[in-house]
């Protein structure tokens, strides 16, 4: 890809509610990604997608959400673009494609499938307070651990940018 | 769904050729869309796609493009949010999904599959220069024909809003 | 592609309906693919989709039903194999790239999303008794008509192995 | 879902590479499955996929691939039904929803895509010698256990079933 002259787009994913600190760390995450003039993407929906948005439309950045439902009208109310898939979770593939890097904040099962989606399509992952994993027993290290939202997101862009 | 309080989302159909009057017709559109405060939805390349995108952005109009391949840099350079679904054409089903009304200008079997997708799904598909539709040989009229992209906006405006 | 060591899969595809002649048609078409060792495939619901099947499995044929909904229970009884895809319609697009040629028996707009995609991606498309294109004016005569089942399998099979 | 009356579906899920125990297991795992009337899904391809579809047919058993290529001559030898998805990595989305349960042997990103899709949408994982998952520290026992190839076949099909 050729992105040198176009935004880059940091996906932000995790659990859809209210669960703490991720809220608080997606909203900042969602503050520094506008700043940068990133293009947020997320699964549009509520908790740590909704708390980025809410960031990210904070500093007058552009956010994207990427439905599981057929309809728009289930995005929260931070997202600009709602792209309404109806493929229910399988979204999380494409949400992952859409992007540049992923910032993984805490999360369930959806995020592990984003995880996984992006470490195998080589889409740099960068967790912070989520999912570690092993393989046979043998810890496997290809998740960027991030110390705190701003961490996150200058490994993001660093990664992204590559 | 319930859009009242967002924009419409309009999407934009036709040949990826620089085939006239479409691409004329379609900036055409693009520019009316925008004042109208549309978002402009469209498959991201060249030819009608282009010229729609074009038009829509010197009016200050926001596109998005949902692009066949997975390389972001497959849009066209008016394309504000380019999303790469990797889907190959079956981001034609998407595209129609993700929009309120189609206006098919001219095109070929992609936009007859968008047209098809459309129709089944009950989505208004406004036509200019477009496909006719028989079955065992009687003309279905499913298409709204309009007679200019001012007409086909008007129409597409309506009945997306319905 | 090369399947010339592989049967050849041959799409059937129709309304979901009761609607005759299609569904006698279909039940025609299923046989007679059955007897030449093609697979079936189709979405896997009632109407010409159903049909097709109980022709296929009454001469001993495979048959693949590819199904809108995430639920396995809602392929008709004479589906073999049934995958959810849980995708709704964009499941269209799919049935096509699984086949090597499609037939369409009458149908509605979910066929012609059908014919619009595999007309796109180059599959074959033998019409018995369905839909007639025209774009700005001009008959478009991509679909192959046929004039009865035998004819429209003997075709199919002809295209489907070129 | 009501699978009552009709076979249940397994996913086998692993690496495309010849990676022993992984493969040895697959082929003994497809040989149980089919001696127990199960239908196999797999990505279809080589590696632990090809095993499991060989093991499988040695013993009569149907195997499906969804391949994540338009090119049906991707499958491995021994895929009874291939279905060329055209949707590369997605398809891991798709081989979940196909099935009642997944069994996952050693792998690697691609199969943890699928252990977090199957988790999230609540199939039930069986894994041998697989991912371990934790996050923010602590074990996550959502993968049950299996101490050989017919341990996981045996917990995949009371898991399916339920």
């Amino acid at each position: 890809m050729s992105e040198v002259d176009g935004p880059l787009y940091i996906a932000v994913c995790g659990s859809a509610t209210d669960e703490e600190p991720a809220c608080s760390n997606a909203e900042e995450v969602g503050r520094l990604l506008a700043r940068e003039g990133a293009i947020l993407v997320c699964g549009g929906l509520t908790g740590v997608m909704e708390a980025a948005c809410r960031g990210a439309r904070s500093e007058g950045g552009l956010t994207v959400g990427l439905l599981p439902s057929e309809d728009r009208a289930d995005a929260n109310a931070y997202v600009d673009v709602a792209i309404p898939l109806g493929l229910g979770e399988v979204r999380n593939a494409l949400l992952v494609r859409a992007c540049d890097a992923v910032i993984a904040l805490t999360g369930e099962f959806g995020t592990l499938s984003e995880i996984g989606f992006a470490l195998k399509i080589g889409k740099p992952v960068i967790g912070l307070d989520t999912w570690q994993l092993s393989n046979r027993g043998g810890r496997v290290t290809a998740i960027v651990e991030a110390g705190s939202p701003a961490d996150a997101v200058r490994k993001a862009l660093v990664a992204g940018s590559a």
